[in-house]
């Protein structure tokens, strides 16, 4: 089977599901105003597929000849890692900075299920593998689109699932019948929902054994009776109008959130991953976010490297490139950016195998590379917004340049270093704007913050991740007490 | 005369000034969608002097008993400074963040002029300083709002003024009649604006003879000849429909800026107030500056203390006020906030008598205050992001909350610590989002590093008001080289 | 009764306590080759009083016009604390940016003493105050030197006193008699010991009611029986042999810190200040806290303008203080000494009348400075070392210079922007080095984090110093939750 | 020939060299007080290669069958660089953080030589490269320990070597004759040249026509006529006398520095490898630089990794590991170590080969890594001095905890946590203070900002190596300006 084109994917959303915007039932997402961007951009997955420009880098090939997309390639060594990480970069790089994520963060759960269920079936007289590898070859095979619901609403953090007073602040079970689990609870931050075509659900933290009834993995179609999908209205706001001369980003690209409600959702046992053993969630939720953060630092590259490139395209359109102080932004800003890369490709070497053969990215590389991106975005924002200075916010309009009246102002007062147009200069400034001054750049700052993981979690895996006793020893020789 | 009504200012703006939005003509700004938030705004000064509640610090009154806008007080003692601190912070904090700056930017400018006009008639057979103060006079006793230009569009920025190949670059005069002088340029960044009665005009920068036409100052009605008004549109769209409850701040707070088109103004004599002594370009620069930075750093104060508050507010919501990193980044932010306002307090009592016996706030300490808080102030919004959490851009809106199908989901899951309500919850994540992560958010973003100054002038003036002789003559004491 | 002499003040210290250097008893400290050093950077204090260009710093008179030192001046306004400030400051930097000491910390125990007590004795049947007022008198009237025992050993740190398997992990009673307490126990830290009169023993933390036998305070003099003091030799090795050329701080310039055993000392009931009474163990740290904060901003003054002045000159003396990374670094370092300055000296703009009366810097200001101070010392000492060059270890000895056989070579390539001689040039650097780039630099770096209150505790204090409220209440009303 | 022994290694530097220490000849730097001890810990290397632990490493065998140091294999793959590296860590580490250095440096020098020397001669008429060839073998054959001189005393920074007052400012050639060239001049910053056997001089920068005659590069015995060595005597004084316990470090490592004159020196045409060919001098400065970064920063894995070991052991025996700030320095200190080694071994995984075809190290990766663990040295310093407290500097000493007298009491308070002996606590703190707190720690904290390059040195390089070009199209592609 050939992979899905643009058209078959915008036709499988239309499947019923129970999407809302601003309290209104979605008919259509793909026709809506607002989740309609995110499919456009979404698309770019699919597009890929079927460019030759890309086409070696987005589709592999099986043995039997039959053609697959990259993202659901299991990684069994180095390589497979650099070129998963090469796809989601270019992937995103289309985006315009923005990630496309509908198969990334849906395979990076898929692996981290082949894992768990290979350790419990090898553990336990379960048979979840199998139910998983059947899962994996339909998305696979049918060229899907997949969202990943984890975190949950929470209720009192200091409290774990069990203990809470809203029994159901974390997703649980219900009830056991023949046809499958009964799950109730709510999800939050599920990204791309809206436009995926199933629903993989994962635990967000270990768990004792009073909470084996929230110890639970499965998928489920988006248009599964009891689920609802609240999508965010973030940044939405006059977005179905916006020209692609003053939003360059946005006016194209969307990724939609949305707060994810199972109201008593019955899930069949085939899509079941985990139910009760809770021995395996924590586990199953390290496993997941192993593989995740090394895709998050790869859809990063291209945003620290379009802040790298804002700050140079501006520095050089001020007239401002010899100033000493941009000259040290210019820097920070390069190292920053190839830190990251630097690190993800490090993290990509020093892969080990585990169950199954898959090869998971090191832990302690990926988790400094994303803590390195996450606690110093927000300070290298402020460069690129340092050199482009206050235009950025009191600047004016395209009207106003092609206005009869007041343009030719614009024209004779805006013109920028080495004599580049006010048009060219205005249209530069948007870019930055937008990535850096504006709704979306902001939404950039919360996720480098929050996404794929906080800072909090970050430092947790490194002190986790490190060979403690390695340094230790070393100290102790050195002082003479070993 | 008392001081005008909110309505009266209204009135006042409807005189016939070329406005531009978008690139149309704003008939009424009064009644704009976007300007006219933007008037409401600005109305806090004149509503605040007829509130009993801020009558006493808002209004001043002389010696014949006759009353004015404290604004317009000419500070010759720390008290003084003081009281003009508190006033702009008052009135910024009933901004909800946003300064009103109708008055404030303007004084600065006023308090410069006499000192300007002073040292060059002392030194000069000029008679500036009796123009100035009637033009004060003119201000103080109508109450008027004013707006300062400033900041030029400046071309090549390695070459002065005169040495520009597009000899308009920089503001200046192109011929002198016996009506005034006929000025030609455009001004940056020109905030309130729309919303002003009078313009005033000054130098951005020291001068050499060459650039003796380009060192200027004046004042004019905003509905002079030749004068036009680009206004800018960022963060105006769906401005007029937002409601208070998603947008706190946005909905009812907007200040506007223009780039500001000089096509040969006639400035009547009267009003011009520097018009080729280069000499003084660069001192009523440094004059404005010196009394500007710490009205900035006055209404930065409000600014701050909200960061403080809403981490301080999302811990408690999100139930994780007791974690060690939420006490750290809590504790971070209220030194952040507290240094801000201790060198504001000790800018103002180390204040030195200038001209006129005018008491200028300490340039050393201010500029220190104002690079603290530019400086840092994208890694503070960080932490404020970090404790609100990922549902600032990922969470449902309003209508989900009233929605009869979905809102009992939300009102069920989204209670927060200690029971608040989840309508709570999510008013103070709109006010925590518009405040930090939003296009406003990222609008304080840009003006803290740009506004009033940038950060190497910043680092500039710290260099030049340091007392070098002596640490260099403790230190040859100390090494013996004395 | 005139204030002491130098010698006066050396004699005194010859008076059989029991001090131990390297193992070895001490038969006179004033003669010893290190702590020899110490006293006689101690007597800075009395030459101080005796020098004309001091006096009216260093002395005050009392109603009946009898003089006495400054530093037992009770503060009863802001003004007294600036004087008090000043004249730290200026003692602070006759010691080359080495504290003096042996008045400063005593005195604030003092002022905590009479403020605890006084607190005591209005709400118990205790009559302290009169015994504090005693003392004060004696060490007031007889112009004595006091050194300060707060921190304990304190065994296991997640225990408290009564709860430690070694009972004398924290300084207790271990008996009361006829004629005083009996205490046991073991102080670290304890500055200037080996050479001051008195020793005032305070509690180190808050204490439960098991804990009372640790709730005590008391003063005893050097020589009392059972007290040892094993002085640390940190930096002592050589210093009886180094020139001033050399070592500009520490041939002349030393501080002597203790272990400090009390071996069932005998504590006579006239100075015994708190004994049993748990829940004043805690305010009384924190009243000694609340003053010695404010004096130990004050003596880093000195050190942090030395950084300034040491890179100043060394840009100079190295022909590099226009380039702009230097140029960064300068205002760097004048903005962190400036701001340690400007908050100090707000910090006591801002002190409250206490108890008595006594006027006790704003804890939230007087520990941002330190924090600020503690926090950044470590990164302003990279700065200057990044000015000096790597010549501050590398570089050759006077006795290089000297040589007839290999002076000329330096004479020759040691010459110095500006001219300046390679001798000169040297004797900069050398006082650089030590003061960046020595045991007594590192000594520095140690004491920003550790004394006087480390970073964690002066976090402590500047969360408890804030008024939460007015924020929380601040951001309530701008977000229309109040 | 075998390599050589530690007693060959000694006897080889009682060669009448002229080395001054303190103004004084020094007759046999091998029994000399402070010089034996950097000879002992040279030896290092000797031992290593005889060490059965060590030879894989240590010892590479050519075609032939012929032993020799691993140093001198010429670097033709990333496999090359990566045991390269492993080797120069694991010698740091035998050193106790102190780099060996006899070797690691030079051959980065003669790698350089080979380089320019291949691309001299491909482009001149010139036979650079037989002679390079011929000194390598003579070096390599002969396991020779090497310094290098690079660093000239430069005079005024602001001008080139020709524009200098004084000629001799830099390096350079005074005369050419038939023996070969005559040169004048100082060099700093020469390490371990009084105990090597040859020096390889390089130009320090780049040069202009006009700077012809110090466009040089040569080889010369230490006993050559005219070359006189002054060796600094930083962290010198009593060094013979320290013990093993108190100065875990410095009682047996020591690197010696001088200040490096050549006085009419004649150096013999064979081993002049530039004279006058001024474009070569800065590729050849380059060429030093890229492979000497690379070495620096496997020499500085041991230094941050005893950072990361020092504060966990001082944690543990402080009881303090569970504290959430300690575990947060902790983590710190992690991903800086960390992120060096990544950083490390990715510069050599993105390896190039250059002329001859040696590997360089990317010099983008190596710099960023160089900038990374030097701009941030200092904090890290200070988060280990946290953990330990400060006891490091106000501690007592072995002879206090051995004294019969006040011993036990030592014995008794010092107990660490989990019920460590007081002894081993001492040995700890020693370990650390000597580490980070004493004339050893400021040592390494100069090197870290001034060694193998500055801060600026390393910022230039990352803007240099910087492929501009692909992040400037990127955004002018999003930005829709391609």
């Amino acid at each position: 089977m050939p992979l899905r084109t643009v058209e078959q994917y915008r036709e499988s959303l239309r499947d019923g599901r129970a999407v809302y915007f601003r309290g209104q039932r979605v008919a259509d997402v793909t026709t809506h105003p607002v989740i309609g961007v995110a499919v456009e951009h979404a698309s770019i997955d699919y597009a890929m597929a079927d460019d030759p420009a890309y086409r070696s880098l987005a589709v592999v090939t099986d043995e039997t000849g039959q053609p697959s997309s990259r993202y659901y390639h299991l990684p069994r060594s180095t390589d497979d890692l650099l070129q998963r990480s090469a796809l989601i970069e270019q992937a995103t790089a289309l985006g315009n900075t923005l990630v496309v994520l509908i198969k990334e963060i849906g395979s990076d759960a898929l692996f981290a299920l082949h894992r768990i269920a290979a350790q419990l079936d090898s553990q336990r007289a379960t048979a979840y593998l199998p139910r998983v590898q059947r899962f994996y070859d339909h998305c696979r095979t049918n060229d899907l689109a997949l969202a990943v619901a984890q975190t949950d609403v929470k209720g009192d953090r200091s409290k774990g699932p069990a203990a809470q007073e809203q029994p159901d602040a974390y997703l649980r079970i219900v009830d056991r019948t023949a046809a499958g689990i009964v799950v109730r609870g709510a999800k939050c931050h599920t990204s791309v929902a809206t436009n995926a075509n199933e629903l993989i659900v994962l635990p967000t933290r270990a768990m004792s054994e009073a909470d084996a009834d929230y110890a639970v993995a499965f998928a489920i179609p988006m248009n599964t009776p009891g689920l609802t999908l609240l999508a965010s209205s973030f940044g939405a706001e006059g977005l179905a109008e916006r020209s692609a001369f003053e939003y360059p980003i946005t006016a194209r690209h969307k990724m939609m959130e949305t707060t994810t409600i199972f109201d008593d959702v019955v899930v069949p046992w085939e899509r079941v991953f985990l139910a009760g053993e809770w021995q395996y969630a924590g586990p199953l939720a390290l496993a997941f976010v192993e593989f995740h953060r090394f895709t998050a630092i790869s859809y990063k590259l291209p945003l620290v490297d379009a802040l790298v490139g804002a700050a140079q395209l501006l520095a050089q359109y001020n007239g401002i490139s010899r100033a000493a102080h941009v000259r040290d932004k210019l820097i920070s800003l390069i190292a920053y950016a190839e830190t990251l890369r630097g690190l993800t490709q490090h993290g990509a070497a020093r892969g080990q195998a585990q169950e199954l053969g898959l090869v998971v990215p090191d832990p302690l590389t990926v988790n400094m590379a994303k803590y390195h991106f996450a606690h110093h975005y927000h300070e290298h924002v402020a460069e690129v917004q340092d050199i482009a200075g206050g235009l950025l916010v009191t600047g004016p309009g395209l009207e106003d340049l092609e206005s009869e009246e007041v343009g030719p102002y614009l024209t004779k007062y805006f013109v920028g270093g080495g004599g580049v147009s006010a048009r060219a200069r205005l249209q530069a400034f948007n870019f930055v704007k937008e990535l850096t001054s504006s709704e979306y750049g902001v939404y950039q700052e919360v996720l480098a913050i929050h996404a794929e993981g906080s800072l909090e979690a970050e430092k947790l895996m490194i002190a986790r991740s490190y060979d403690s006793a390695r340094t230790l020893n070393l100290v102790r020789t050195m002082a003479g007490l070993a």
